[in-house]
């Protein structure tokens, strides 16, 4: 079989990414959100997002204010931290965090018989920084979230919950679209550190990209 | 709306994971291949992975090998390189390499007009260790893997192709399926940086997992 590459030069390939994914839509898209929804198809090749992602109501606005006030993300997973686009992040002041590898979370982890997420979610909490958290993994960081906001222990600027999986994934996503926070969502089973660290940066990209 | 939680302990969510992934497979699977299916589909939730996923000959086999005896894993993505569990590798002697931020990558890929997934790849060729290659992110990696197996400048133990996108992804991975080199490609415009690390590290849990 003769395979025939496309021409592109490497500065073009993400452009024409886009252009490919704009064609290729299900359907119109409101265009406030389109760079996170497109961003999210453009690192998933999956067009499922176009109609699993579910936004707070101005949820974008609040997310760009958050950002351009030096808030900080939290993550539950190392792969997603490492996606982050962390230059772009400390022009606005913010950094990026996830304690899923400390040893004072893995202690009290076990000390309380939960999951390292959960204490990361509670590490969190302590901090005196506004915060995101992007969280692409564990189902149980969002429920712990939940918890959190509920007993005014914390206040997110904002909960991008796109943990993937099968066990409670699809329940944590509900219940947190349920809470008192502005929230970006892939309802359903499908997430991930590449779609937690996409939105990220789709949020930072619309701050200006250089 | 009433959200109830499935009630698991912490170190039973993974075991549960797949045991739902089992019940919902859409077709019996090779169970010599099973660990490295089922753990694409843990990644990522999504069956596509069940008949994307091609597997040259005897590929595990020969990877299983190839990790005993020490070889090293080169990814394109340091979200990849983040997922890799290298306390698991490094048992065996093997160690992750990702050379994308490297100042000599940067500056051969714009000498030579190049992306930096090449300039990576032609780094990692000058390696004298026996190489796992493991690509979530850059069909361009492929094409010059193929290129560099073509001219017999590289000899790889095994090549994970598991690019995702719009441009050149699917024909890089048809590419790749076409040279003589023991492959895991994930056919079609899916993959990423997890999936990537995902199927790293099915392989080397399927070496023992403590």
């Amino acid at each position: 079989m003769k395979i025939e590459l496309e021409r592109v030069t490497p500065a073009e390939i993400e452009k024409r990414s886009f252009e490919i994914i704009e064609s290729e839509l299900p359907h119109p898209i409101d265009p406030s959100l389109a760079p996170i929804i497109k961003r999210v198809v453009h690192t998933s090749a999956d067009f499922d997002y176009v109609d699993n992602l579910c936004f707070s109501e101005g949820v974008v606005e609040k997310a760009l204010r958050a950002i351009e006030n030096g808030a900080c993300i939290v993550t539950d997973t190392n792969m997603a931290k490492s996606g982050i686009n962390k230059t772009a992040l400390a022009k606005h002041g913010g950094e990026v965090f996830c304690f899923m590898s400390d040893p004072d979370v893995g202690e009290a982890a076990k000390k309380n018989g939960t999951t390292r997420a959960v204490a990361s979610m509670e590490k969190a909490a302590e901090m005196d920084r506004p915060l995101i958290f992007s969280i692409g993994n564990a189902p149980t960081a969002l429920v712990k979230l939940y918890e959190l906001i509920e007993e005014k222990k914390l206040k997110p600027e904002l909960i991008i919950g796109v943990p993937v999986g099968f066990v409670n994934v699809v329940q944590s996503k509900e219940l947190i679209m349920q809470a008192d926070v502005p929230y970006i969502v892939a309802r359903g089973r499908k997430g991930g550190s590449n779609v937690a660290a996409a939105i990220c940066n789709a949020l930072l990209y619309m701050l200006g990209r250089d």
